[in-house]
């Protein structure tokens, strides 16, 4: 197991990596202190580690309650966050309590949003069980659910008491939701370190397949370099919006297509495609270097190219964004591989053109 | 117009006290800097005092959109909140914004959650237009909506950055909401500040008269009274708990006649008649200070009686209520006039007494 540590203060907390770490009492005791415990999590979840779960959390001296709730992004609507509360206060769990999600990047969403508002917030654990959740969702404090008119609009910042990534979890994890996992590690190279975008080109082959020590050290890394931007920016006031290269794109592509017809991972794959793209055109990235962010995508069987939508809709998708603040839309672009800046002066006609470049 | 400050470190902000504040432009203008303003408000308190915010906001530079929510305690509702969501996004307010709550405790706990977790948090002003908003619920940052299953159980912790309390807009409130304001006043005087309770004593019949420089007074000392409390432990882990002193029975006697049928400051001040009969049979209060709390609550025009539910159903009222963590009930009792303390040992039948007794 590697632990490292979230440097937010008063509200630091660990991020637990390793095998097998989800059944492990002993990760779970020193939040529980007598605690009334209550584990969100999904029916699939549920089938694999639910039962692993609350015997860790028995062994730590609590008798947790379980609310089930619906399977993928519709999860993070008002009536499941209201069928969380009503589990709860159905069984008097007052404001001493503990709640643990268990799940992906929705599960994670929903639970922490409803630890941040039950009874005006309570703690929570993160057990993230997908690639996704373990090397971004999970990390940074960030929750919500949908509104109709626009993703994660109803939110809080809550930072979980500990993170517990179990890499054993992934196994059950369905290839295509491994390779979006992916799309996001290599998102934290791109905008932050050189020497990880390397070795993901040496070893992504064995991401794919699996291997236990790649995915410890791909979370792992993943996991420090958003602590280091979370840290330095908790409430996204500047730097932490460079964790948003490929998104103003990628948010666009999973709302042209409908929700959920593309994963969070896939979007933000093609996005950064069109990042890349623009990057080069603003003349902040060189060819061949974008070439390379292409290419690490296109190994990890990640889509290249956008869905083809109108250069239009695409751009209208991108106003709705709730990055454009202030009528002006902001950009993620590399500056070098390893380096991020936000640019909120582009040129129209450069994001025009490299959305029509990075679909054809 | 007197100003006292909320002791919150980064999060200190100041609390306007005077009449005709509402429409001073130069009070919003620090806060807009360029942003966008949303107003929040009911049908009641628009047809008096929307038009004169929203000039002094458009003076102070701002171009406000106004949202209005249903009046009364349904207000603070899922529902209505997505109507200000709603609201918020069709008119594209980004996360740049500033939201005003322009009403009463139920405005003021709606907007200010609203403002709390619309797009993850935006900041907000509290413009309280009742005795009860101005003198304690726009203070301390504790934001709600109700659920099915239980008072103010979603909400958060989100202070604001000003508090503008326009006494002038007290001479429009009813009678009724007037006296129940006065019940938080003199709890606070109560569990806080025996001189205070001495002003109270021989002034109550110029608050009642609405005279401009008592209800200043007035406001300012409960404002100081619990910014003090509240600057001492923001999120209720201990001290601030006093400040419920009376509402475990008020909530009981709220909930038993159905949610709207009594003010909550009228149940409030029966409360505190049952919590000082309590501490007096504790032994934390003399007979003739027991007196004295019933004598200013009776002065005020408030009922010093519950409803005459069976004590039964007071009992089982009280269980639901949230302080009751770890199966075992807390208690605000009066150590002496001007003094609070919080016991959760109390002897059961010492309850069950008071509460008869209170009823005779």
């Amino acid at each position: 197991m590697q632990t490292l540590s979230v440097a937010l203060g008063a509200r630091a907390y660990p991020i637990h990596i390793g095998a097998g770490l989800l059944g492990d009492a002993s990760l779970y005791a020193p939040h529980v202190r007598g605690r009334r415990v209550a584990v969100v999590t999904n029916a699939v979840v549920q089938a694999h580690y639910l039962g692993r779960v609350e015997a860790a959390l028995r062994q730590a001296g609590a008798d947790p309650l379980s609310v089930v709730v619906q399977d993928g992004e519709q999860a993070k609507s008002w009536s499941e966050l209201d069928r969380v509360f009503d589990a709860l206060l159905a069984a008097r769990v007052g404001r001493d309590a503990l709640l643990v999600a268990l799940g992906g990047g929705v599960v994670g969403d929903l639970a922490g949003f409803a630890a941040s508002v039950y009874q005006r917030g309570i703690p929570f654990l993160q057990v993230p069980t997908t690639l996704l959740a373990q090397v971004d969702s999970s990390v940074g404090g960030k929750t919500a659910i949908n509104h109709v008119r626009g993703k994660n609009m109803v939110g809080a910042f809550h930072q979980p008491l500990a993170v517990i990534a179990d890499v054993a979890s992934l196994d059950t994890l369905p290839e295509r939701e491994l390779r979006a996992g992916i799309a996001e590690v290599i998102k934290h190279a791109f905008i932050l370190d050189l020497p990880f975008i390397d070795w993901l080109e040496q070893n992504i082959g064995k991401l794919l397949a699996r291997e236990r020590a790649a995915l410890e050290h791909a979370v792992r890394r993943s996991c420090e370099l958003k602590a280091q931007v979370v840290a330095a920016d908790e409430r996204e006031s500047g730097l932490r919006a460079i964790l948003n290269f490929g998104h103003t794109f990628g948010h666009a592509i999973e709302a042209g297509v409908g929700y959920g017809e593309w994963l969070h991972g896939e979007a933000v794959a093609a996005g950064m495609v069109m990042a890349a793209e623009l990057s080069e055109r603003a003349g902040t990235l060189r060819r061949e270097d974008a070439e390379r962010v292409k290419a690490l995508i296109g190994r990890a069987g990640l889509p290249l190219r956008g869905p083809k939508l109108a250069l239009e809709r695409y751009l209208q998708l991108m106003q709705v964004d709730k990055k454009a603040e202030g009528g002006k839309l902001r950009f993620v672009l590399l500056e070098g591989l390893g380096r991020a800046t936000l640019r909120a002066d582009l040129d129209q006609r450069l994001v025009r053109d490299s959305i029509v470049a990075a679909l054809q």
